[in-house]
Formats: structure tokens, sequence, C-alpha cells
């Protein structure tokens, strides 16, 4: 297998974008990470898309992005594993590059959600738990996490307040991402003092509804070391240094713990020993944070604190920017926004940038690892990648 | 690359099955091919479905059938590009397998249609051609297929008796195919007399509303090689000879050519590049006949007739089994059923069953290459395989 790097990133502004068309979203996000790549061509591109038949009445994405790219007939794809198509996307087109199939691949992700009323997206984001058991019942996602969340609280003693701090910590961060749904901070007690979703869970423990796009440009690492193009001469590479992808049982009553995300320490377990390092190497983690209580269980899952010690790592600033482990740096599912299809590439593009140095007021200082890791349903599929910042030599190009 | 074969097929009965969910008839089909591969376990799986949201309520279907398989944590990848879903999802799992990144991999497709009524199967299906710029206006896939049809008549003078042929040739294989949804024979007359869809698209030129699943198992063909269990030890090997995608214009519109298949013209030319062999080589074709009409144009762009001759390749016999080049044997979408997801897995597995030589009374004799053609919408998307007779040698395996 070929060793691969991200050589363009590309995002358009998050949020609710009723002007636009999910066609349009995507393109400006592509025609980005084309640009930003410095390349005039991609072999063939994959896009993640949760559900354009419910969101938008329009699937067959693949072939029909690759003609408004401009660059039919090329391969175009389309990935869905719920809210982490975007993450399998990318790692579709790694394989592809790993292969030997095609050499430069645009990694995509994209989902218009606000074309729907609320019910109706309440609906289409049902669809990524298990219907016949769990959603025909009437439960939707807000209240399945909730069930997690009260799990934890129970066994760990995790506090509501802990709940808030994950909420606190993303907004600010967001508030210095220029492209994030949501650029305000939020304090605790606005996060306890918001409207009940499903006990107890409050609308600000909750990632929004969101209009937006993601993409990335992979290629093969001898090929990103050659190139000359594009702004990336000047820039550090940033190699894939690991793509893994795992499932639990999609029903929550299948699973043996309620509040461990299996899929999530299995994709870890096989990242960590895929890039030869483990979590005490990482810089910084892009998670996915869809409720507060994910967030806190993803980063027991990934290594990051003890089973059941989530709940602290927030609130002692231990993942806060400027921690030892910073979380969410982009300000997460919960201040960028997430359009479920294309939440798992922005995760890449905030690592890429992180890697790059090119992450302005929130940059991780020194970053040399990074890892994302983006989750479907209630973390019934996860896709978890390690990026590696590798030097361009002086005299020409180093590891 | 590694080179790939495919050791084991599974397809269940198609037809309405309304006792069965979208789930069940999946898990028969995957069961099978494990079971004919002689396997006890896959490193991943893929599926290809074009619309769980819309048919069924339910996305996510990787995570879900991963573990219905009995083999979570694997990972569990569902693509989709519309009715070409199933190749595409097939050629995935080859590219993982030929990356190296897995060594035995299920690649299936499903879809269950009935459950909604044909009003909104129609939608659903509508959801594969071009929403903003087709469909709002009010035309579903019989009209725009009927369109093609017409320029074709005009251009080439292929006449209604010629479509009508196509009908009564797959009818008449799929008379021989036990799993078929439809085991009858039909004839001209009848084609021509039946209800009316969209001029002069009648509905014996239509393939059907179908429930169905078909799955197959590929691994490396070194390991393949040394495979002793199942029943493959004393069959030939089916190597993947080639697998290519591309795409066209999703909006007939923007075509130069209304009756030109582009996309699998240009797939079939970098399949045959890559099997190192042109069409006259091959021993059957499996294709997508959506449509009679549909048929016609594809044989045509994978150059098994000339531009414009299609029309008479039916009545000729020459597409026939017995004919110079067998279209559709396992009696096509026309006979066999359509369930749009599985379709292009169905392909395989027939084209495995002839060179194999295990395709009972529908036997192509002496088959070493057979080619499959599996296409989204009017053609947008298409995924074209190539696949090869490999003899085990008498003392050892051998090519």
């Amino acid at each position: 297998m070929r060793d691969v790097a991200v050589i363009g990133v590309g995002m358009n502004r998050w949020g609710e974008l009723w002007e636009k068309s999910h066609r349009d979203i995507w393109t400006e996000a592509a025609l980005e990470a084309v640009a930003d790549a410095g390349v005039d061509r991609v072999d063939a591109m994959y896009v993640g898309c949760m559900s354009g038949g419910l969101f938008v009445g329009q699937e067959h994405l693949g072939a029909m992005l690759a003609e408004q790219l401009g660059m039919g007939p090329i391969p175009g794809t389309r990935v869905e594993s719920a809210c982490a198509s975007g993450g399998l996307a990318f790692r579709q087109a790694v394989l592809a590059v790993a292969a030997g199939e095609h050499d430069v691949v645009l990694a995509s992700g994209v989902e218009k959600m606000t074309d729907v009323d609320g019910g109706a997206a309440t609906y289409a984001l049902s669809t990524a738990a298990d219907q016949e058991y769990e959603c025909y019942h009437g439960i939707t996602f807000p209240g399945l996490y909730a069930m997690m969340a009260r799990v934890h609280m129970h066994r760990y003693g995790t506090t509501r307040k802990e709940l808030a701090e994950v909420a606190v910590k993303n907004h600010a961060h967001g508030s210095m991402n220029p492209l994030a749904q949501f650029q305000g901070k939020v304090t605790a007690e606005q996060v306890m003092e918001s409207v009940l979703v499903a006990d107890p869970l409050r609308i600000l423990d909750c990632s929004p509804i969101t209009d937006g796009a993601a993409a990335v440009v992979v290629a093969s690492l001898d090929a990103a070391k050659r190139m000359k193009g594009g702004a990336g001469a000047a820039r550090p590479l940033v190699r894939v240094a690991a793509s893994a992808h795992a499932t639990d049982s999609m029903a929550l009553h299948d699973r043996d713990d309620l509040c461990w995300l299996g899929a999530t320490a299995k994709a870890a377990e096989i990242a960590y020993k895929k890039a030869g390092i483990g979590p005490e190497k990482l810089s910084f983690v892009e998670v996915h944070d869809c409720f507060t209580i994910a967030e806190i269980m993803v980063i027991e899952a990934l290594g990051l604190v003890e089973r059941g010690k989530g709940g602290g790592a927030a609130a002692s600033g231990l993942t806060a920017l400027g921690g030892k482990i910073p979380v969410n740096t982009s300000g997460g599912l919960k201040s960028k926004g997430h359009p479920v299809g294309a939440t798992g590439v922005a995760q890449i593009r905030e690592a890429v940038l992180q890697l790059r140095g090119e992450a302005a007021d929130r940059q991780v200082k020194g970053a040399r690892y990074g890892l994302t890791q983006n989750m479907g349903g209630t973390g019934a599929s996860t896709v978890v990648h390690i990026f590696e910042r590798i030097e361009r030599g002086q005299g020409g190009m180093e590891r």
C-alpha cells in the first residue's frame, strides 16, 4: 500500500444557508480544496452524505457532483454511514490512492438539512438508529444519548455541570473559528438553564441542524513530495498515518455497556497500532460531540482519559486549547455545526490546518500528531484517522 | 495492487417479499455467499443500497448489516450510486482487497421496494435523476428513457418491435432462472399490446419494482488459490480482470447525444484496457436493461454492436443464449427483477455461475470472459467489471 497525504482542504461557512442549494454549498468547499491543493484535476471523487433522499430528494450524488465539479467522466462515489459518512468517504479515498487505483482524489461531505422542517429533519436523523428496534417505538437521538448520559452519571458520578462544561469549552473554541455556525461563547449556567430536550440533555448540550460542506484532496505521499504548485510548496506535508473503521451494535439494548463506545475503542486500537503511536503522542483530537455526553464517552474510548473519568476533562482544562490534549479546537459539532455528511471531513480539515500551523487563534503549538474520530448513530459505526506532520527539508523533502 | 477473485456468491428468490424485512432478505443472500465461499469470517463488508431512507426509513446499513451478519465489529460500508449502487459497492470491496487493507470482503446489495406504495416508489427512484433540473418539472424514469428511445428510433430507425424483442429474449432467459421474479415467457405481441407507460415504452418494456438482495465474497487471488474449503476446491477460480467506473451528465439535456451512454462507453474503454481484451473475447455479458431501450443502448456503448445497430440484436438472435454474444442470461433486470441496490451484485453472481459452469439450463458453453455493466439513473454513473475463468491445474493451481 502507498502512503497517502492530504494536500488540500476546503470548507464553506456553515449555518442555515437558505439561499444556497446542496449543490452550491458542496461546490464551494470542493473548489476551495482543489485550489488549496494546487492541482487542476482530480482522478476520482468521493462524497459522504447521510440522507440526500430524505433531506433534499436527491440521491446519486457521486455522479451529480463529479459533473458539478466540471470533472466528469471521473468516478464519483457516495458513501453513507449516517453521521460518519464524511469520515468514511475520506477512508475510501485513502484506500483508492493506497491501492494505486487513483493518484489524486477529492474526499468530501455535504448535508443540506434546513430544506425540511424540524420534524422531518428529526425523522431523517432517526434513520441512523435501528428503525425496527428503536425508532418505531418513539425514541429519537436526543433520547438515546440522554439514556447514555444517565447511565454515565449514575455509574461514574458525572455531573450535570460537567456536561455543560463540554459545551462551554467547544463554544469558546468555536468563537475563534470564522466558519463555525455559532461564534458566541456560552456559560455553564446558560447551558444548564437552556430548554430541556431529553433529560438531562438541554438544547445547549445538542449539536445543531446545519447546512454545510467540507472537502479535502488526497494524493500519494510520494506525489505530494514532488508537488511544487499551489500553496503547498512552503507547507509541511500531512501524512495519513492511520485509517480505521469499526462497528458496534446498532440498537443500544444490544450493547454490554450503554455508556461505552465499543466501535470507537476498536477503531482507535487499530489506528494506534497502524500509526505506531499511543494516545500520549497526540497533540490534539477532533471528536464527534453530537451531544456533550458524546465527547465525554469518546475521549474515554480513545484512551485520552480513564474509563469513567471523561466528565471532569473539560472543566479541568485538560481538553481545552492550551490544555494537555485539546479536544475540538474547531468548535466541534457543538459550535461549528453538524451537517451530518460533512462533519467527518471538516474534522480532517481542522487536523490539517493544525498540523500545517495554519489554525490562527486556535493553533495548537508544535502539533505533530492529530486524531479525528467520526461516528454514526449512537456510535454503531466509527472512523478514526491519525495524521502526522512531516517537515519538508531544506535541500529536499525529508521526514 | 493485488489480483482479486470472487470466491462465493449468494442471492435470494426475488419478488414482492411482503413477509420479509430488508434485513431478512439481505441476510439470506449474505449468509449464502459466505457459505458458498467456505469461509467462516469476512474482514469487512460493503453494501450497495440506493435509498434506505425513502424505501424503508433506514440509513446506516453498513453498521446494521455487519451486526446482522454476526460479524461486528468488522467495518461495514454502504455505497450508493442509484441503480449502480451494487456494482459500485463491489468495486470498493475489490479496491480494499487490492490495496491489501482487507483479505476477505463481502460485497452485497439490497433494496426493499414494496414497503411503500407505487407513487412513493416512483418518487424514491426519481431521486436518481437530477431533481432540480428534471424531476421538479414532472418527469420520472419511464419518461426519461422514453425520450431516449424516441431519439434512437428517429435517428437509427429502431422499431417498436425491436424494443419488444429485448423483453421477449430476457423473459425467455429468466424462465430458466429459478430465482427470477418473473419466470413466464412473453411474446412480442404481448409486449406491444401491454399498458402504455410513457410512449413508446409499455409496461412490459419496464423492469419491475422488486425486493431482493445479492452478495458475493472476494479475496486476493493468491488466497483464493490456497483455499481448500467450501465448495470452492473443485471449481475454476473467477478472477476480477478489470473494474472501472465512470460518470456522465446527470440531466439528459446536458448530453451531446441523448441516446449514447457516455459513462458506459468510458467505463468499458477503461475495463477492456485493464483486462487486456476487447469485446470480441467476451463469452457473455450482463447489462442494465432497466428498460428495453437501455439494453439496446448499452450493447452499443460496450462495442458489442455498431453504434445505432443495437435495435436488431435481440431479434436476430445475436444476444440470445446460443447466439454470438448472449446478453442477460440471468433474465436481466426485466425478468429477474430490479431491487435497485442489489442489481449490480446479482449481475456479478450470474457471471460467476457462468464462469464456474454452474448456470444449469442457461449455461454459456466454454465461457471464459464475462462482463457486467451496471448503471445509475439514465446512465450518469456506470460500473463495468470483467471476470475471467482460471482453471485449477491437476497438480496444483495454474492460470
